[in-house]
C-alpha cells in the first residue's frame, strides 16, 4: 500500500477480467444499454469521478477500471485515492474520461463491485482501530460471497486485516465433526500426517480447556478458539503460552472485539467482515465541460 | 409459492448449476477438502438440518440443494419450509442425508448461496409488511452482487416483491444524462422511438413537479420520483393520476418507506435490498444416530 | 445509424469477441490453416477488400473486423458503406490490410457472419419498403438461429426494423397454452400480475375476434393477432381502437405484407427475417500491388 | 441410418449439450420463461408431438430432445421417423412427455435447431435426387453458420451427402492466391511436402484446362474445377481420366447439378445447402388427454 | 488408501469431469471418431479390461472411468487393483463393459490420462522405496504439466509421497531474488509478516549455511536446502536440530536419494517425479465373449 | 522454420492465450503470488534470460512469451534462437524483460510449457537423425499429454518430425477391432465409403503379410505395419510397392528406428515423442545491472 496510489498487483489479473467481463454480461444481455445505445452519440466524450458520499478505506479500483476499459479501452482512470487509503466525506476517488456511452453503460457495475469492496475493507478498518494496541489481528472468514471471494479477501488485506485460509485447500482445519468421526484428536492427527505436506499448516478447532489441553498434546500449529466467553478465552491464551497460534472466533462485534483483544490472542476472525459489510455510499458524478 | 414446498421452477436451472459449480470450484481449489478427505472414510453416511437461528424468509434451497448434489449425486434433500415462505428461530429449513464427506464439504457453499439470499427475501418481506394497505408494490434495483443477480432478484419475490428490470437491456429508463445529451425529453424519446420494440417500456427518471409535468407530455410508460419529499411526491402522484405507473425511488428505508407508500404510489423501489441485506442466521446441525 | 460509416456500438462487445472467437476456433481446430501457413511466409502482407456482388443492405462489419483483428492485432479495416446503409452490385463494402495470413485465414469466418447479416438487413428492408407508407414496423420473432440471436436481432435493427422481445424473459406473451392451463384469459393475467414488475409488458395473442374482446377488457400492453385473414384483422383494429398495440403474426410474406400494413396494425412480425433470409453475396477480392 | 430410428451417435455428445445449453441461455436469460413460470404449475405434466407442417428430411432429433431434457430430466421423447429420414406433410416426427413447463419453455430452442437441420437435410436430399444415376457424390462446403458446423455438416450427412473437409485444418486446399504467393503450382506443393502429414489429402483449385494440366504434373489428391461451364468440365474430367478425385464448384443449383453430373465429375460441392436452406416447416402440437 | 479399490474422493469432482471432456472434445473434434461411427453398430456392446505390460502403482481409474462414462452413461466399470495399490506385470486393473462404440472412441483418451498419472504413482513409489528406513518424505514440486497439476499432485499422493505447496499461492517460498530485492532475508521477511495470515507457512531458500544461518534467526517455518552436497546438507540439518522443517531440493536422482535421506532431512523434493515420469504401459484388452 | 527466429504463425493464436492463462490460473489460484506480491514492489523491473542448461531444439516459445505478456503486457521479449532451431548447451534462447514481478510469478509457467515442448521436438529431431538418407519420415500418435495436442504435434513439427492424424475426427484409421466387428475389411470398407468425404485418407491396420494382401486390394491410401520384425516389414514394404503409404508402428526405439527406415517405409510413427520425452533442461536467469 504504497503513498502514492497505483494498480493493485496482488489481485491475480484474469481473476478481474473474468470477473468483470462476466458483470457487464450480466447488466448488457444480449441487447445492450438500449438507452444509451439510442441517445447518447457514439463518438461523445465524457468526464466523470467517483465521489465517496461517506467516508471510508477504498477498495476494488482495479475492478471498477476494467468495467470501463473493457467497454472503452481508450478509457483514462486516473486513481486519486488508492486501494487501502481512506477518503474523506465527499472526497474523489477516482476520475474516468472516455466514450460518455462507455460511462453511462458501466457505471453500475463498477460501482457494484466497488462500493462492496470499499465496504469490506471500512469494515474491516473499523476492527482493526478497535484492537489497537493489541498485539490481536483482524482475519476474515470463509463466510464470502459465493464466486467473489478473491476479490473479497482482497478487501479484508486492503483494510488492514490478515486472510484466513482461502478455501478448503490450503490449510487444514480440524472441527468437532471430524474429531468425532476420527476417534479423538489424537486419531484425526494420525490420519493427517501421511497425507499433508510439509508447508501446510493445522489448526484445530476447541470450545473447552480441556479440549485445549488435549489439542495441545499434540504438533499443531494454531488453535481455534470458539465462541469462548472471555475469562476463559484469556486462561486459553496463558495455557497455550505462545507454543501456537490463538484464533478467537463466534460471533465478534465491533463493540466485544476490543475486549476481546486484550485476552492476548493472536488472531480474532470476524465473519461479519465479509457476510454483513455495508456497501461504500459513492457514485459516478458527472465533470460538466 | 404454491403451500407444499417444492423445489422452485423459476430459476434457469443451468444458472444454479453454473454458479454452484464455480462456488464449490472456488472452495475446493485444486487439493479438495483437505481436512475432510484425510479423516473422513468415503462411504461414510451422515444425516444433518438446515436450522434456522433466528426467523427469517427462506430463498435458494435450489442453490443449497445443488451444493450436497454436486459432490454425492444420491444426497436426499428433504425441504420442509419452502422457498418463501417463513421459519421461525429453530426451525428446521431442510433436511440432508448422503455421504459424510459431501455434507461436510459442501456445507459452508451452500449456506454461503441460501444464508445471503434468504437475507434477502427477509429484508424484502419487512418492507413489504410496511407497505400492507396500501396500493405500493417493492421493488429492487439493479444495486445487486455482480454475477449473483438472477438469484438476487429471485430472492425479491421471493419475500413478496417485484423486479424492476434486470439489466440495461429489458426496458429503457432515461436518466438526466441522457436527456441532458438528447437536448430534453423530447428530443431523448425521439430518438428512442425507431429503436424501440413494441414491448419494452420507457419509463422516465423526473426530480421536480416541472420535469414531470414535461415528461407527462410524451407517450411514456412509467416516471420514476428521484428524491422526492413525501410532501412533493404526493402532488406527483395525483398530477399523474394513473396515467402511468409511478415509481418512488431514493434513499427509502423501513422507516419511510410506510409513508411513502401513503402518497400512492405504485411502486416504491428499495436499493438496500440487495447491497445491504443481514444475512440468514441458520447453520447445518448434525444430526447423530 | 449516422452518416458516417462507424463501429456500431450496439452490439455488446464481449459478445462479438466470443462469438468470433469461437468461430475461428471451430475453422481452425488443432492444427491450424494447414495450407496457408505452409506457403504464405510469417510477414507478408496484403490487402484486399469486402466487395457486394449483389446490392443489399449492410449488417455485421463488427464481426466481420473481429476475425480479422483476432488474427492480426494490427490489421486495418476501413468501411468504406456503414451497418444499416445499402451496398450496390459491385460496390466495395469494407477495405483490410494486414498479414496476408490473416486475411486468407479470416475470411471465410469473417464472412459467414457477415454474408447472413447483411442478408437478415438485406431481407429486413424489403419488408420496411413494402409497407412504406403506412405506420406498421416491422418485426423479427425467436425463430433465430441458436447462439446467433443478439447478432440477428441487431441485423433486423439494421435492417429498419424494430425487435420484438429477446427472449422468454423480457416481455409476456400468453399464448392459448397458458390460457387453457390458467382456465381463461383472466385466470391467467390474476397469476401473472403479482409476479411481473412494473417495467414488463403483455401481450396476448388471440385468434378470433371474441378472443380479442375477452383480452381487451383487461390491463394488456399488445395483442398478438394470430394468423387471421385481412379482412378480419381489420375489425380487429378497428375493436382495439389504439387502445394497445396491435401485432399481426403468421406466414406473412412480401407479397401480403402491404395489405396486412394497410389494415392498420402497429407491428407486422415476420419470421422470415431470420429463419430464411438469403446470404448477401459479398465476398473478399484481393487488391494486388 | 439404420431402420429403426434411434440417436445418432456420430454428433459428438458434448457439442450437442453445449451447443443447446447455450440456446436455452439465450432464449431464457436470467428471468427465465416469465410467462410460463406465472401460470403453468410446476407438476402438471403435458403431451406434444413434434409434426411435420410439409414433407422434409429430418436432421437433429438428438438436439431437439436435448431441449427439453435439460429443462425436464425425466421427459420422454420418442422418435417416429429417425434422422436422414423422409417424413410426410402431416407425419409425427417424434413424441414427447414431461413437464408442461419444459414443454413450453423449450418448444422454441428445440424447434429451431430441429428445423434448420432438417431444413439442410431436406435440401441436400433434394440434390441427391438431382444427380442419381451419376457417380456424382453432393458434398457442403465451409460456408455454414458460424459455431453451428458439427451439426450442419451432419445434417449434409443426414441427407445422403458427404462432407467436404470440416475447417482449415483437417486437408489442404490450394487456392490461386497460395499459388501465386509460392510462385506456381510446383513451388507450392514444395512447401507443402515436408510440412503435411501422411494422413492429409490436398487438392488443388483449377480454373482453367491449362491450369489442370499443370496441377496434374504433381501428386495430388483432387481438383476442385471452379466455375468451369459443363462443356470445360467434361474436358476436365476426361483429362484427369480417374487419377485424382475431381470436384465441380461454384454457383451449382438444383436446376445445374445434374448436367454438371453428367460430365462425371467424382463430387459436386454446393454452398447453398448450408448458407440458404428453407428451414423445415415443423411444430409442436399438443396432445390433450 | 482403502484395502477394497474404491473411487477416490480426493479429487475434486468437477475437475476430474472438465478435463476428461475438454480431452475427449480435443480428440473427437467436430466430426467425431469417423471411424468407428461408421463401422460399428451404435447398439453393439463390448467388454475390455486394463491390462498392465508391465508392474507399476495405480493412479487416475478416476479419469479413465470419466472418459467411458461420459460417452456412454450406462457403462460399467469396475476397478480390480485402486489407485495407490501395485499392479504386477499382466494384472487387471479394471474392467469395462458398454456400447462398443464408447469403448474404442473413449480408449486413448482414457489410457493417456491413466498411463501418465500411475507413471507418475510408480516414480514416486520408487522414490519413497529408496528412503525406507529414513524420516524423509517424497514430495513433488511445480514443475507439473500444465493443466494437469492437480492430477499429477494427486498421484504422487497415490504413490506415497507428499505435495510441496499447490502454487504460488497457498505457502511462502523466499528465493534468492526475493532476499536480494529485499535487501536481505531479514527485511523480506518485515515485508512478509503484515500481509501472510497465520495459517501460511513461510520457507526460505538457502544454498550455504551462512546463509541457513542468518534464516534460523527468523520465524520462519522450513528451509529449503538448494543444491547442497550431501556433507553440507548433513550439517545443516544438525545446524536447524528440529527447530524447522528442512527439504532438500536440486537434481535429486533415484541414485542420490538414499544417501540425502541419511543427512537426516525431512522432506526431499524431486521435480523429476513430474516432469519427467515414464508412463505405465498398460493397454485396454478386448475380452471377447 | 524461417533463418531469423520468429513467432510462429503455425499455432492458432487463440489455443496458445487460453491454455497460458488457464495454466497461469492453475498457479495463481485466488491470492497469487503471495511470496512475491509482499516482497517486490509493484514498479520494480527485470531482466532475465533463458538459458539452455543443455543442448536442444527449441520449441514453444509462443508459450513462454504469452505466460509474461499475460501478467505485463508491456514485456518484451526477444527470442535468440527461434522454434525449430538447434541451442547449444549454455545457450541464450530469448532475452526478457518487464515487471520484476511478472518474471518471477511467470517463471514456472513458462519454463512448464517450454520445457516440455522443447524436450519433445529434441527427442524428435533424434529420431529424425537416425533416419537420415532413407526416405523414412517420422511421425507422432495420438498419445499425447492431455489438453496439450496441439502444442504436442507442433514441439513434433519444429523437430523435424511430421504429424499423424490429430484426433478420430481427421483420417480414418481401420484396426482389427473394427475389421471383426465389420466382419472383414471388405466390410469395414463398404460401409464407410458412403459416408467418408473425399479428402479423407482411409489407413488400415496389419499385422500379417496375409492381412496386407487383403488389404491391398481395397482402395485406401495407407497401411499401418503393426509391431512387424524387420524382415517380415521389408517383404510388406516390397508387396506394397508405392502404391500405398507405408508407416511402420510398435515400439520404436532410437536403437531400432535406423534399421526400420532401410526397411523402406514411408513413415514410422515413434508414440515415445510425445509420451516419454525428457524435458530440456532450461532455466530463467537474471541479468543483473
Amino acid at each position: 500500500m504504497s503513498e502514492a496510489p497505483s494498480p493493485s498487483l496482488e489481485l491475480p489479473p484474469l481473476l478481474v477480467e473474468q470477473a468483470v467481463a462476466a458483470a457487464l454480461d450480466e447488466d448488457l444481455g444480449q441487447a445492450g444499454d438500449i438507452t444509451t445505445d439510442a441517445i447518447i452519440p457514439p463518438d461523445a466524450i465524457g468526464k466523470a469521478e467517483i465521489v465517496a458520499r461517506k467516508e471510508g478505506v477504498v477498495a476494488g479500483l482495479d475492478l471498477a477500471e476494467a468495467a470501463f476499459r473493457i467497454l472503452d479501452p481508450d478509457v483514462t482512470f486516473t486513481r486519486v485515492v488508492g486501494d487501502g487509503k481512506k477518503v474523506a466525506a465527499g472526497g474523489v476517488i477516482a476520475k474516468v474520461e472516455g466514450l460518455t456511452r462507455a460511462l453511462l453503460t458501466g457505471e453500475r457495475t463498477a460501482l457494484n463491485f466497488f462500493n462492496r469492496l470499499s465496504g469490506i475493507a471500512t469494515l474491516t478498518s473499523s476492527f482493526v482501530a478497535a484492537v489497537k494496541g493489541t498485539k490481536a489481528r483482524i482475519a476474515c472468514t470463509r463466510k464470502t460471497t459465493p464466486n467473489l471471494r478473491a476479490f473479497e479477501k482482497y478487501a479484508v488485506r486492503a483494510g488492514g486485516g490478515v486472510n484466513h485460509r482461502f478455501g478448503l485447500y490450503d490449510a487444514v482445519l480440524v472441527k468437532d465433526n471430524h474429531i468425532a468421526a476420527a476417534g479423538g484428536i489424537f486419531h484425526a492427527l494420525d490420519m493427517l500426517r501421511p497425507r499433508i505436506g510439509h508447508l501446510v499448516k493445522i489448526e484445530v478447532e476447541v470450545e473447552t480447556l480441556s479440549q485445549l489441553e488435549e489439542a495441545l498434546r499434540h504438533p499443531i500449529d494454531a488453535v481455534l478458539l470458539d465462541n469462548m466467553d472471555v475469562g476463559t478465552m484469556k486462561k486459553a491464551v496463558e495455557m497455550v503460552n505462545g507454543r501456537v497460534v490463538t484464533e478467537a472466533s463466534g460471533g465478534v462485534t465491533l463493540e466485544t472485539v476490543g475486549e476481546i483483544a486484550k485476552t492476548g490472542v493472536d488472531v480474532i476472525s470476524v465473519g461479519a467482515l465479509t457476510h454483513a459489510p455495508r456497501s461504500l455510499d459513492s457514485s459516478l458524478e458527472w465533470v460538466r465541460a
